[in-house]
């Protein structure tokens, strides 16, 4: 799609999807608040622990269905990269946003086949709650630019991403087993990345003076 | 609150809540999305049919916890009238407003009670989808107040009471009782007088030309 859609695009004007992207923003919104507090009726009704390491069922895993349902909604995610092709919108083609899109899709993927029950449940929580924002955010900027709370979205993914990774410390440091380690490991760095690229992204925009160039 | 409240706000500035309704807003979209997939999840999981007409059972009853969380959302729902209040916004302080959010109450207490499963799934599916467009309608008019499709949720409300009356006579016609008859008879009375009471909004809201008087 990011290769090939540029060339598709070259000769055409570019297309904004207005209605498509209405509907689009409003199931989102609707699909991520349901995911977020199911995870979170999940963890409550299966009595799980306040701090990490909650018990991995493989024969019946509670929160399997819905970590399925969460990992074929990062399929609909990808609408968002056809939505910046569409509308020729370079500049919001970066390498956050097709890194970002590209390996959380291949890692739930992990997570469907190997991590599919327990601790889980909590990025689906963090993650429902940040999309629900993030996409509700994206609806009211279709009806204005002017939206002050911009930059505080930005600052709550990174606090997801903190929680994330505190997490993922609790589990390795505490030799919690439950929860596959070596999974954790690669998730705790995978995270960091992520925290990187968003405080970078949030450094660029909202803390550097514009200068004639980028004004 | 709608007859103290004014009496108590006649001395004083009006209010605008705005961080509080920030929050609450979200909360709601949030709330209300949950409540509609779950509905319909629960009709999913248990095997509901499509049309009308669903087992009840009055032992382990699906839908209840659901019906019970649906009702106490409708205290939360209160909230809309102390910002009326607090704004001393009088005019949005309507008979429909006021009919419609005490009816609501007293009639879910009644579904809590005796109607507790079954059919009950289709209108907690409905509203909360109603509920989640008119939150987030509320949201975007704090950032803008030129939203296109204002009319447009009104409509979709009035579609809601006649897919609510539809499934209420087919009940009735069909000479189901899984579903407690008499709670159906008056249920389709009551979606009728607020379809009444929507229609009447929606022609002097939207289709009368202003005058002189009311421009």
């Amino acid at each position: 799609m990011v290769t090939v859609g540029p060339k598709v695009m070259a000769d055409m004007s570019p297309i904004d999807s207005y209605p498509v992207r209405f509907v689009y923003n409003v199931v989102q919104i609707i699909l991520c608040s349901y995911m977020c507090v199911e995870a979170f009726m999940i963890a409550y009704r299966n009595g799980y622990p306040v701090l990490p390491c909650a018990p991995f069922d493989a024969e019946n895993p509670p929160a399997a269905n819905l970590l399925w349902l969460f990992y074929v909604s990062k399929v609909l995610d990808f609408m968002d990269t056809i939505f910046i092709v569409l509308k020729k919108s370079w500049r919001q083609l970066s390498f956050l946003h097709v890194y970002h899109h590209c390996t959380i899709f291949l890692f739930y993927w992990l997570n469907v086949n190997a991590g599919y029950d327990g601790d889980v449940y909590l990025t689906i929580v963090l993650n429902g709650f940040i999309h629900t924002v993030m996409y509700t955010y994206y609806f009211v900027s279709m009806h204005t630019k002017d939206i002050w709370w911009k930059k505080y979205l930005t600052l709550m993914q990174m606090i997801q991403f903190v929680c994330m990774t505190t997490q993922a410390l609790y589990l390795l440091t505490t030799g919690c087993t439950s929860y596959p380690p070596r999974i954790v490991v690669v998730y705790a760095g995978y995270i960091l990345s992520l925290l990187f690229l968003f405080a970078q992204f949030y450094v660029n925009s909202y803390t550097k003076k514009p200068t004639a160039k980028n004004a």
